[in-house]
């Protein structure tokens, strides 16, 4: 895939944060347990949070959340980010205070995937990208789930990533300040898995739940 | 205040999980430590991550990763997203599955704030947001930073939270399933702070960096 650098995908503040190659941007879709879909509805602009899931060249999308935005159009034009926030970085001033960060967008036209191979694909992709290889320990979806989900398909050809990394850059004149300067890195981090509780005696919590990490 | 139900934000899917009270929808946007701010430029959705912070019935945001939205408008219709992700719900089926989640969708008319003392508060409040106090242990910002900050503010007007909480909901057919079932827990935790490498000497990382959390 050639890299691509529209004007939407260009970096117009910061560019030395930008960066445009798919494995940069693979990783942070692949990572990002959550999506922010934009949409724009009656002329204004709609974010809602979604699981997405990327297989290939493509991130899917879970239909019922959009359903609203399904009702306008059939292909729909989408922004679809995905932010991983890394650390708090705190500068001897506010103006140079801000946050470790990686963060994707996808802008596209979202088409509905009505192909029910490709959209069976999709949904257990979606299941995976949370608990990788969930999917094999569950029964497959349902041709009335099908129906009852939409899936929706954006084409990574126009994707850009921004990453910020490091300790604070401060000012020169402000290297003196009494203030503690540095970064809290941050991350996502697992608890003890709960059961159901109507889960069957004698199923055990299994790693890939006890040991889930991102 | 009343309570906004206006057909934007009143909720298509999953009523039940729909909270309109301000006190869920504050306890939210101060929690959280990320906004998706939503615009429509050219026609086109843009979702792009920044910080933002609460003050009374007003979120700010800061201008510069807003700057390309800035010079299409002067009121801007946006949507401002905050979603915390609290768990994986690890359901019997791929369909049932779900995200535990808390999140608040604002819509408005941003402005920009012109106003210098309203200006200043909202850039005190964006760095205390992400650290209660900081402000207090750096200096004002300068008159300079001031001009090179841009800051828009939104109304609480038309705002809305969803929260989804608890353990899966499995259809009764699925509860023989084998596969385990339930929650993990995710929380956004701090590592050990990390200072800067031109930190002066003698300066202690101070219990708010060290023991910050959210």
């Amino acid at each position: 895939m050639t890299e691509p650098m529209s004007d939407r995908t260009t970096l117009h503040r910061y560019p030395q944060r930008g960066r445009h190659d798919r494995a940069t941007i693979d990783a942070i879709l692949d990572e990002g347990l959550l999506a922010h879909l934009g949409f724009v509805h009656d002329g204004r602009p709609v974010v809602i949070p979604t699981i997405h899931a990327r297989l290939g060249d493509t991130v899917y999308l879970h239909g019922s959340v959009a359903s609203r935005a399904m009702r306008t159009a059939r292909t729909l034009p989408v922004c679809v980010t995905v932010t991983l926030l890394d650390g708090l970085v705190l500068a001897r001033s506010g103006f140079n205070s801000s946050m470790n960060y990686r963060s994707v967008l996808v802008f596209g036209d979202a088409r509905e995937v009505v192909d029910q191979d490709e959209k069976r694909r999709a949904l257990d992709r979606l299941v995976d990208h949370v608990l990788d290889g969930r999917m094999a320990d569950l029964r497959p979806h349902t041709d009335l789930e099908m129906r009852q989900t939409t899936v929706l398909a954006v084409a990574l050809d126009e994707a850009s990533a921004k990453v910020r990394s490091g300790g604070p850059a401060d000012d020169d004149e402000d290297l003196d300040a009494t203030a503690w300067a540095g970064v809290v890195p941050l991350r996502l981090t697992a608890g003890t898995a709960e059961p159901a509780a109507n889960l069957r005696p004698g199923i055990d919590t299994p790693t890939s739940v006890s040991d889930w990490h991102r």
